[in-house]
């Protein structure tokens, strides 16, 4: 038998592509991260990263909880899980999203997820029919895309201004559709310190939104991973919170909060949805790990994260600031950019004629790099914009950079 | 518009199945984690688990793991990792399939996955279209029917023996598919201590499957959670330790051999395979805990698992030993069952008239569970099998289970 398989060897190698299924065969790489890889071996200046800084992550903290959860809960979190998640975990979100953000938790259940990744691929299993159209912003969380698009939806891409997404053109749009007899199935937004826009949208615009959902009735994905990020300006009450209906699906993450490495995320919406979603888990993981989901509830209940949060606020306000000083200071006219209260990103729209995209080669032949904006947009169709990231480099990196980036962009010009 | 919201609130709930995809419409939730659920509230004895004994995790060797990553490793534990896993774990687990099961890794990737479900649903996702034949054993493991079963494929099932997998009847079905003009996608199979049968697959059949893949051209997942726990018998070499065409996708996990808390399990295979498995998984959760990694990869390297194996096998052999004896005692004539060399189950077969799923009320009444078999059949045609569990109980208990279930048998013939 030996001399058999030794002789189809000699067949050559497989033809790998022949056994991929369809979809499997348009899945391409993600230009970030593809991107990421190759700043990561230069001397570039970085500003294309999304990773919270690893001087945010309370590791005295964490180094305690260990030692308690080894000592005390070790049967819990070295075990299976129930696919819902540890259950005193998930008392312990929706307490703070009761307490923190007036979510009404009475009529919302929480599922634990593997991340928000996982919540939004999860989303797409759960509600997208190829074909069903899918609301989102423009531009987007790219990553959406990703995980939606495996379940090819049609998607309409709605503007943002410094006031979030431009509900009255959603309107507009839903008009038309209606007219045309199509419905929206799912809006997904990204309405606090948006990536990559790091725009908010006003509470005026996220009641419209709601009261567009229930005439139109869709479903809205509130993706809130950096709402505790606020470095100026005041709290918008989240679009669950205002919720009366049951359309929201509200998904929170302990990514820039506690650390990522434990990657824990949370969907809070109806009992009905989550149900669903909960199966679907079923299949895809079974669980989320028990490990990190202990972790995370010795460190919520424990009072740690309410007192964590302001030192992450002292420690990227700063950034931020250098950041947008440095645009101001260097940025020839035609460049503008956007003014966040808060989170990671800031978002940069260059004249018309400018392919960010063609441009980045440049940009790292002078050491520094950005996110061409292109991936952000569903459809693709605008090439000069940029986002900039400013929690993972210190305040001298982001001048230098800013400055660098400015150079360059002048000589485009 | 406050007064708008409280207006169309007053329109009764939201119509919840109306949002679902089709898909999710057929989604339904797995019996054994509602059957688990209902057991775990009352004082029945339960051999319908399928967990490991929390007394064979390695506690103080994982408070001492811990102790270095939070002071030494921190930054790669708390931060998000790549998508393919982190690097030193990878090279770990290539090392360790090298050494320890001749597995030659030098034409292979390895990435690590949320447990060996994530694996699944990504093998689904990255191989299956609708109407692609999938073959399974009979019985089969029921979760990978549930990964797999979202991507629509016909499953085509193949009986087991006490050597495993019928290979002549898959050969004999191969040649009847392809005078209809028709192919197999990929073979899955647990060759070693089958989850529910608890038989392996002989080194001769191992061969035949991988004759008939090459001839047949499909591939092949080999699925091998248990393969370290043998009580008994002599090792077998891995399928894919046989595999010199890069058709085999070996699946492992951390789940029996350190503790399932972390949720790691990792796929070896072609490159070309992994490449693509990479980026379908980016899109679902991104990557994997980077915390549970490090702590893997610690275990590995640090000699630990080798060190800790015999430990489990001592704990687990006397408890099959326990449940095969008490089989012999207390089964009536006409009852029949594996006779596991490792792993976590037995697999029983009653008298055709019976059907399990319809008894399991009778024997619960009797303080005894199992899990009916039917659920681990694709095509769901057997009714008088059934799944016992050995390692989750103590010798006592299984036992005195296995008497209840004999008595409920007897009183069913």
């Amino acid at each position: 038998m030996e001399e058999a398989l030794k002789k189809k060897f000699e067949k050559g190698p497989l033809n790998f592509e022949a056994y991929f299924s369809e979809k499997a065969l348009k899945m391409k790489a993600s230009e970030i991260r593809e991107l990421l890889k190759l700043v990561e071996t230069s001397d570039v200046i970085s500003l294309a990263g999304g990773l919270p800084n690893p001087k945010t992550f309370p590791v005295d903290i964490i180094d305690k909880i260990l030692d308690e959860v080894i000592r005390e809960h070790a049967d819990k979190a070295l075990q299976y899980g129930t696919t819902k998640g540890f259950t005193p975990l998930r008392l312990a979100i929706a307490e703070w999203l009761r307490k923190r953000y007036s979510i009404p938790t009475s009529k919302v259940d929480i599922m634990v997820t593997s991340g928000s990744q996982q919540a939004l691929d999860l989303i797409g299993r759960v509600f997208i029919n190829p074909g069903d159209i899918v609301v989102v912003e423009a531009p987007t969380y790219l990553a959406a895309l990703q995980a939606f698009s495996f379940y090819e939806p049609n998607y309409i891409q709605i503007p943002l201004d410094d006031e979030g997404m431009r509900t009255d053109l959603l309107e507009e749009k839903l008009r038309e559709l209606k007219a045309e007899g199509k419905k929206v199935k799912l809006v997904y937004t990204v309405p606090t310190f948006q990536n990559p826009a790091g725009v908010t949208m006003t509470e005026e615009r996220r009641k419209h939104l709601l009261e567009l959902a229930s005439e139109y009735d869709f479903i809205i994905v509130e993706d809130d991973p950096y709402g505790e990020l606020r470095y100026s300006g005041k709290p918008v009450p989240k679009i669950k919170a205002l919720d009366t209906e049951g359309r929201v699906l509200y998904l929170g993450t302990f990514s820039k909060i506690l650390a990522p490495g434990f990657r824990l995320g949370w969907i809070a919406g109806e009992p009905h949805f989550i149900r669903k979603l909960e199966i679907a888990k079923q299949s895809v993981d079974l669980c989320t790990n028990a490990f990190g989901q202990v972790v995370a509830w010795k460190y919520l209940e424990g009072g740690y994260l309410e007192e964590h949060i302001p030192k992450i606020i002292e420690f990227y306000k700063p950034r931020r600031d250098a950041m947008l000083e440095a645009l101001e200071e260097y940025m020839p006219e035609g460049v503008k950019w956007t003014k966040p209260d808060g989170g990671m990103f800031v978002w940069v729209t260059l004249p018309d004629r400018v392919d960010t995209k063609l441009m980045l080669e440049k940009a790292v032949k002078r050491g520094v790099a950005y996110v061409p904006g292109e991936a952000f947009y569903a459809y693709r169709d605008v090439k000069n914009t940029m986002r900039l990231n400013f929690t993972y480099v210190d305040e001298d990196k982001i001048r230098e950079g800013v400055k660098r980036l400015a150079e360059t962009i002048k000589e485009e010009l």
